[in-house]
């Protein structure tokens, strides 16, 4: 990535696009006041001290009033660039939002590119990448939890977190490389047994924060998933019972995305994704194939498959032969889960089948399978649910256990002792990155083990750093900015 | 209407709905500092002047931080609505924008009726009714003309104009009612001949106020401009032809209505909507059927008809038929114009017709019709285009005179002496209110002419003035009130 020139004086449309009461146009460098003062009708905005707003018109060349406007100044270094920055807040027409543009152009402001508002933010020192980073998580979360995680990133809990372990390492490391310039004399300044369970604790830590990743991807992108059953098991009605008092909430917060996404369901702050699927039944013809294949598709993407079981209508046999093809599909992921994506087996219709009771499915003193259910066979795919605690009796149409499914998805999506008051991996660039340097750090051990020379073990001391360095941004990593701004809208 | 009660404070999200980098959050009414003190971590609000902006935190009542926010005061009566004003600037997530608006709201605040900032800046006395109506026009106008317009009613051009008649109206009334207290002294302080010229130069003047209206329609609403003709007449070449530059143009700015109208012409800052049609001749079944009468319906609702004439293929006197067709609906409209929309028939494929030359149009010594044209008898319709110049020859194919029929066009939609530095009148309630007065101030005249007695000029007087004082909102209009603020959007 080359970089885009800090030296000019960029603009853009800071607030969402469409017609609103008002707008707000935004000019960040060293000539915003320069620019803004000429076309700007009122008192002259060189003079006025930071932090003042200003009522005037905003003029074209040829005179016209194109608005009235208010505008306010920040100054260079009490902003949010750390540049002079002037906001001009206009009446919200995207005529006049983008005629006010055009001419700050005109008068010599460049077009920001997305994100450029943030990188001039972060260049300048005014917050890290990892806080860079969660400004742009902090627009797109659309739960609570997201927002929470979001918040503590930019209000620097990771960056401080990093820093910590950054300064054990730079110690640890400083010993070491001491010892290099004693190496004649064959000292030791670094106690070995010392810096090993030093190094013990740190990678301890980097795997607690790597564990988080998955509540954090959660968090970031809602949890997929996947409702899958027969025709008629109920799957709908189950959407609905989950969905029942959530739908209103999430239908007043503009811009949610039920659009592209199935539905949304709220659990304490965490967004599933919930997908209904076809079925997964072998297919007559052509169009059920279809439909067969896309569930496939789905399950394969799944975080999490719920399997609705009719058992008013289905053995457990014909149960089986289900969850083997679901289990052809659900194979080990990159997420890092062997065993595949977590199943729940959802028995549905519990008012309507006598044999099936929910106390045999808690009490665990009652014989394993009931009979009735054991009608066609019963292959040897125990594994599937071995305890019974993963089969969870509802009844959708009566609202019957619904709640006790929320916790239950909830506890699969983002484990059972969530804690967002401290610090979460969400960012995939991050996890990598301590990924990175937990496996320096193995070396590290490695090294100290097999008594490796001490200029061997700095070096992985060093790598280890520079890969914690990366998030937050100490360590060049010019490469990355390109990718992590462009994400961004522009005009932040 | 009951008016909202002015003693609460109100909130709104004042931004366009959806996500950006940043939104605005306001706040207007006696308790709006005291109820952001009640959230905003930072300085207290409360110490702060007015027209100063605070950077600080949000935070929930248990404690959350919503967001890191920059919160600018506005001290009464130095506001938009008159009264403190709160801005808080927040990340631009939906979430973001709802989480601080409901608390908020929970803190006191009354979520605001669509238009009610600008409904309390007009009560308290910051704009008057015709520049409170101003704020609306500018926010939903898309062309330079419409935003010229309104930007002149903002500033008080109209407001001007008004106040000058009424003043000049008073004069006269206080003059007449003063010969009512010496009604027994038979005096004339009112010279009549004067008082009825002035009167007559009052209404020259709301005439031409009046006259300003259908220009002042298009800018607001834009022209519907049908374009009817057989099929293959090269109806759509044309729309391509008179887009051909335009289209980009219109895309960039986001928000145009191009779904739901066809597609919009911009000439000169007038905006055009252009609508194609289906087909205008007898329908051979029913789904043409139905297509010709949408076609009908699209012509009585039109500002402007095209009619397209394939002039290779079609004699005048299909031409003629068809426009009889059109001419049936085309019926006096109620915006007083007796003989319908203006028609303009396009002589279309002039390239591809040897007998139908560019030059017989523009030479008035040409012979009237030429023979290839007359095949299949002519009827009596010379009326429908008496002068030549409403056949306005072109080649759509090859953008021959393209350029000389949106010259025409606009022409025809706003008149040869466009002056938009003059006041316009754009709105239909500012044209009843100065229709009344005119028959008032008719009235008036009347009375001088029949010898009245002064008692009755007076009232007439009276009645053009409270019907002048309606446009300002001088004179109670309680009653429009929630029919003017009704049509806002929430947060203005």
């Amino acid at each position: 990535m080359v970089l885009p020139d800090l030296s000019d004086t960029i603009a853009a449309l800071a607030t969402p696009p469409g017609t609103g009461a008002i707008a707000v146009l935004r000019l960040s460098g060293p000539r915003a006041v320069l620019i803004a003062d000429g076309v700007f009708r009122g008192k002259r905005l060189e003079n006025q001290p930071t932090h003042t707003a200003h009522f005037g018109r905003i003029e074209a060349e040829d005179g016209r009033t194109l608005d009235e406007v208010v505008a306010s100044i920040f100054r260079a270094p009490k902003s949010y660039t750390g540049e002079d920055i002037v906001e001009i807040s206009v009446h919200g027409s995207p005529y006049i939002q983008q005629e006010v543009l055009q001419v700050l152009l005109r008068k010599g402001a460049r077009l920001a590119q997305p994100g450029e508002f943030t990188l001039r933010a972060f260049l300048n020192g005014k917050m890290d990448l990892s806080q860079a980073e969660a400004v742009a998580d902090l627009i797109a979360g659309q739960s609570a939890a997201a927002h929470a995680v979001a918040m503590r990133q930019l209000r620097g809990g990771f960056k401080n977190e990093i820093a910590h372990l950054r300064e054990e390492l730079i110690h640890f490391a400083s010993l070491v490389e001491l010892e290099l310039d004693f190496s004649e004399e064959d000292v030791e300044f670094a106690d070995r047994t010392q810096l090993k369970s030093l190094v013990a604790k740190i990678r301890d830590y980097i795997g607690s924060l790597l564990r988080t990743f998955q509540l954090g991807n959660a968090l970031r992108t809602g949890v997929a998933t996947v409702i899958a059953g027969r025709p008629n098991a109920g799957k709908s009605t189950l959407l609905n019972a989950l969905l029942n008092e959530e739908r209103a909430i999430v239908s007043e917060i503009a811009g949610t995305t039920r659009d592209t996404i199935e539905e949304v369901l709220n659990i304490a702050g965490v967004q599933f994704r919930l997908i209904d699927t076809a079925g997964i039944r072998e297919a007559q013809d052509t169009i059920e194939a279809i439909g067969v294949q896309r569930t496939m598709e789905k399950i394969e993407q799944a975080a999490i498959i719920v399997y609705v079981w009719d058992v008013a209508a289905m053995t457990l046999a014909e149960v089986y032969q289900d969850l083997e093809a679901i289990a052809g599909k659900n194979q080990a992921q990159e997420s890092g889960r062997p065993q595949g994506s977590p199943l729940l087996v959802v028995c549905n219709k519990m008012d309507k089948n006598p044999y099936f009771k929910t106390d045999w499915l808690l009490d665990p003193t009652a014989p394993d399978i009931p009979p009735y259910l054991l009608e066609g066979g019963l292959p040897n795919h125990s594994s599937l649910f071995a305890h019974r605690s993963s089969l969870l009796p509802v009844s959708a149409k009566n609202q019957m256990n619904i709640e006790y499914l929320k916790e239950k998805l909830l506890e699969i999506a983002v484990g059972t002792d969530v804690n967002l008051e401290s610090t979460v991996v969400t960012n995939a660039r991050h996890y990598a990155a301590l990924q990175r340097a937990d496996e320096a750090l193995a070396d590290v051990l490695t090294g100290l083990d097999t008594g490796i020379t001490g200029d061997f073990v700095a070096m992985d001391i060093r790598r280890a750093l520079n890969f914690l360095g990366e998030i937050s941004g100490e360590i060049g990593v010019e490469d990355l900015l390109g990718n992590i701004f462009g994400k961004f809208c522009i005009g932040k």
